[in-house]
């Protein structure tokens, strides 16, 4: 039995605290500073304001400002912010973690350097680290899982990726259920930018579905030739990036993949890619979700600005990415939705 | 304007008729001799009995004894059978087809050989021409393409694969409407063993639907972490397929991938799927569908065939192949379905 000190009580992080506390290891799951609710919720009724089934018996929740007397003690920290956490996490929370206890992160994303490269969260954490001169052992989470299905114990396969095998087969050990599988990696990079790459992509499938909705009514069936179409697209631009990566492997494609296809159903991602599909402008589709900043819009941004960058330095071709420059456009430019279907077609010789 | 002749009046050969017709072209549909009562309510009605739309006006249609009337002039021949009509297509169609009047197939699928190879059907209809000591230029059609959904108009991406460059950029002038995109490969194994490998995951994928039924009741909410899981494993699965065709490239992986995708959500293999997830055995799901043998269980066949003929050579590795080994012991030895979770992960140094 190993301690699990879960920091951020958001969904995914949530989730987590199942496999931890059914494979029988002590949970003991943090609030941020925006979880004080959850955290107090949890306290009472023993379910995640969010989630539909209540936490495992004997899971303990804690404040912010108690997070030391949570990690007393800790084998494994499980980050759970969003990506919007990403520098509060480095800021706040490296600082107090203990040394040599690992750290896995649920956090997707990738920043951009104003040369067009594109960092890793734990890349970015681990200057901190080094600056800290503090040796704190980073891993983190890719694959598809939602939370809500996490929660369900729908049968769900993700992938531990960190630079110390050693380490990462510990973790599986601690993690490991018969509804939660887990490979490992020790491509960082490679698993971090597949399952960062997807969220952009996601948005452009979703889009096709709103185009239907707009062109054949509110209540026209689902189209999925449409979707398929733009599938194989973002499949055919992560591989690419990927590259770009210099991370291209089967195992890391198949990570995005799975992702890309679970994204496509997954909540906020879906719901903002049919409103622009429908005809909204970026700032209308946000207003109807209540302003609520979502991480796929930010990597879209951010890695359509790492490619134009490259390929202005002639490293990329645009050409390439036709399905993230316009999701771009239509994003940065507020320009409207208009799939450029005949710059998907291509000759093979 | 073009003479375009469909043989073969199944939902995918006349779907093909709303493109040609409405990019301008003469049609003229001929059924099979399994099409007389579609071709006759067709000539009655202007609809096929299965679309929910008439074809456009001025399709001409023809029963399978008028097809010299019907052939006289055409520019194009589409090959509209299903896998099942293979032999007869190349027994008795190719034998009466005009010279040098290229055929465009859209049948999927692919043929093993005793030594364990898998041959597609250009290439098994190709030797009965050479036989037969005739020039009929083959090409064929792959990529996400449900035929209800072309009916529908639903924005379509797909390749048109043949030797000939020249060729098949003339064909995509016939064909190309503003919902029809088409992109051209020389890479005819490609596209066609990547189009037919999708059939048998798009079954394991399904599996995954009928097994929360199972788990969580026939009223559950589709879960979509396992979805995605084996969907990123048939990914896999299909990219070593394709190398072991000696035919992976970026394009005919994004064909197989759309149309895996599309295929997932596609009639009956989707229905075959969930029902033997729910827990029938092969022979009561097939009961169910009353009897209907499916394209996709015989493509898993032949595949594993091939497959497990090549892995006691030595040349391929049955470990990389866990799902489709999976399928094939559901379909060829009756075995009740247990998805093989653990053997999808892997230590990636």
């Amino acid at each position: 039995m190993a301690k699990v000190v879960i920091i951020g009580a958001g969904m995914m992080g949530s989730a987590l605290a199942f496999p931890a506390r059914e494979n029988g290891n002590e949970v003991a799951l943090v609030g941020t500073p925006l979880d004080r609710e959850i955290i107090e919720t949890s306290r009472k009724t023993g379910r995640h304001p969010k989630f539909e089934k209540d936490f495992p018996a004997g899971v303990t929740y804690y404040q912010i400002e108690e997070v030391d007397r949570a990690l007393v003690g800790a084998d494994l920290i499980i980050g759970g912010v969003s990506s919007f956490g990403v520098e509060w996490f480095g800021d706040v929370v490296l600082p107090i973690l203990p040394e040599n206890v690992p750290v896995l992160t649920v956090t997707k994303g990738l920043m951009d350097t104003p040369d067009g490269k594109l960092l890793t969260y734990p890349a970015l954490w681990q200057a901190k680290l080094d600056k800290l001169g503090k040796k704190v052992p980073l891993t983190a989470v890719g694959g598809p899982c939602t939370s809500y299905e996490l929660v369900a114990h729908d049968q769900t396969h993700v992938t531990f990726c960190g630079n110390d095998m050693e380490i990462l087969r510990t973790l599986r050990g601690i993690m490991a259920t018969d509804y939660y599988h887990i490979s490992l990696s020790t491509d960082v990079v490679g698993v971090e930018s597949a399952v960062a790459l997807k969220n952009g992509y996601a948005l452009g499938i979703a889009l096709t579905i709103g185009i239907n909705q707009k062109d054949f009514g509110l209540d026209s069936p689902l189209h999925f030739n449409s979707q398929a179409g733009v599938f194989g697209q973002g499949m055919k631009e992560m591989y690419r990036l990927l590259q770009f990566q210099e991370a291209l492997t089967l195992d890391t494609l198949g990570v995005g993949i799975g992702d890309l296809y679970v994204t496509v159903y997954g909540g906020r991602t879906r719901l903002v890619g049919i409103l622009l599909g429908r005809g909204l402008n970026i700032d209308e589709a946000k207003a109807e979700l209540n302003g609520v900043t979502l991480e796929s819009l930010v990597v879209a941004e951010r890695v359509t600005r790492a490619v134009k960058k490259s390929a202005e330095r002639g490293v990329l071709d645009l050409k390439d990415f036709p399905l993230l420059c316009h999701i771009d456009e239509i994003i940065s430019e507020k320009k409207p939705v208009n799939m450029p279907w005949e710059a998907f077609t291509y000759e093979q010789f």
